[in-house]
């Protein structure tokens, strides 16, 4: 095994999109493991939006992270060194071993074992969809939105990771799903591999014409991962009692800008509801959502889509991607 | 008896506030009863925002008023005749009787019996609090707002008739309320009389920081009535878990402008909820807002304020009272 261990460290705390020289890809030494830990070759890396805050150096559910640290991301790998009773060699394990090659686990919260040496473990779909990706999903869609039979749902960036969950979700609940997406080609994958009833291309619809045709009896539940005018425009159409699932702002991460929606008041109009969750509030019930999320993989219910990043040195691109809206479904670095 | 009988008549829909040509002063002829039917006199008449909405032609839950109708609103009289076996000659009923001197009642949903002909009848009290503005207050603290003892509740329009109840209900539930208003005679009004725990001018407070001061741990529950700036500044104290109540858009019923409170993405990161209500959509539960807000009588702990406005003359200045900002508590029209 190399005595190096390539890492993506923070030099710099990006404003709006990640400069090259907002990171460095380094060679550190091969850590070392002590009683009670297990050395980790992470497979793949994942890339979401809180990647992207934890950049900021805005403390949150974890500390911010400093200039010179490793760049924090959920990651699942391979045990190939272990001194931790809990972990064997060959274990699979998701972890927050960040944008690097190697990352060391404890028996701790952070770190679940996925599968033994011997299992076939779908490394994609332990973090694309049994991790906080798919639970975000699933509990904004069970505690907030819960859609009903026949009842209609909206999810914006559909064709993101947890958009395509979310709206799978629901339309196993026998929901009518209708997505909005960036460009054609999300659209087409949105409604062909995620089964959703349509989806919009905001960039080229008219999208309150456009809801109001894919939505003639209004929208019941709004899966919203986007904010800005999106927003403001599936407000316009929300059916009396509907409920909104505030889930993101992906508009204004990086801009800081938030445009309030105007439509809010169609709340007042037709008694409807918006409402904020953090995933991480809820991080004891993961069971619970990786248990329904299991039942409908397995029932063929719900699928995934990974966009690949090959190597460390593509983190720049790997990180901006979300924001560029140039990727589809989960988006991961392989080291 | 008269046989005339004065109504303030619709003669143009108004745009912004009621001017003077948009209604007309008439004297129609006293009305005839048929069998079934009863002749109230008006005793008090109130006014309230969804007066000034139903001047504008928009149906909602009843049909929009056309021009040479008189102006619909709720009303508390006293029975003068009566060819109908549900009420006797001095019968006190509440109605939706409008401006005008008399009104006449069938036995329906729009006419409620509150009191007999020997009853003393606290007639301000049977629109001020047992009709719709006291049960919007309570269906909007207690089925949205859930104000928990010990928590901080906003209640904005604080001096007016709905937000001044708001506020002593959920001080009745052991929370610490501090209203907003536009006065400072309102502020002390709604102190010293409504018994909130502090007051703030938002006309010559810096908001912001008067929140901050007089909620030192955020705020857990918002009862709209404004809109606009308030609720955006409100929202930004919004505590963990917060409930906002929209109940009103004052600030906007005139210009039909709504910006939208940017800081709603607050909702978010504090998995806060709003949402809007309806009180027509409770008719059905008027008995249990009744009976606590009987129960708040009794023990003291409501108090209602009434700005009376004298004869049929003044309906135009009566309108405007509620958007001009003039009034404090529930506004009346004496016939």
């Amino acid at each position: 095994m190399s005595d190096v261990n390539r890492q993506v460290v923070l030099r710099r705390r990006p404003t709006g999109l990640v400069d090259p020289d907002d990171v460095a890809l380094i060679e550190a030494p091969m850590p070392e493991i002590g009683e009670g830990e297990a050395l980790v070759r992470n497979d793949l890396v994942g890339v979401d939006a809180a990647v992207r805050t934890w950049l900021d150096g805005q403390p949150g559910y974890l500390p911010a992270l400093e200039l010179g640290d490793p760049v924090r991301a959920a990651t699942v790998g391979t045990v190939v060194a272990t001194k931790c009773g809990a972990y064997e060699v060959g274990d699979v394990v998701t972890s927050l071993g960040g944008f690097s090659d190697y990352s060391v686990s404890l028996d701790d919260v952070f770190t679940t074992k996925v599968g033994g040496p011997d299992d076939d473990v779908d490394r994609g779909a332990m973090l694309a969809v049994y991790g906080s990706t798919g639970a975000t999903a699933y509990f904004g869609m069970h505690d907030i939105g819960r859609p009903a039979e026949g009842e209609t749902v909206v999810v914006s960036a559909a064709a993101g990771a947890t958009g395509s969950i979310a709206g799978q979700i629901a339309k196993e609940k026998g929901a009518r799903v209708v997505g909005i997406a960036g460009t054609d080609d999300k659209c087409r994958v949105v409604v062909e591999e995620f089964g959703f009833d349509a989806c919009i291309n905001h960039r080229t619809a008219d999208l309150a014409a456009e809801l109001k045709e894919h939505c003639p009896k209004r929208v019941d539940v709004y899966f919203d991962n986007v904010g800005g005018p999106i927003l403001d425009a599936v407000l316009g159409r929300i059916a009396q009692g509907g409920r909104v699932v505030l889930c993101g702002v992906i508009s204004s991460y990086l801009s800081g800008d938030h445009p309030g929606p105007a439509n809010y008041v169609k709340l007042l109009a037709m008694r409807a509801r918006m409402e904020g969750f953090n995933t991480l509030d809820n991080w004891d019930r993961y069971d619970e959502a990786n248990t329904e999320l299991r039942r409908l993989m397995d029932a063929g219910a719900l699928t995934y889509r990974s966009h690949v990043f090959d190597g460390l040195a593509n983190a720049v691109p790997a990180l901006n991607a979300l924001f560029e809206g140039t990727n589809i479904g989960k988006t991961f670095l392989k080291p």
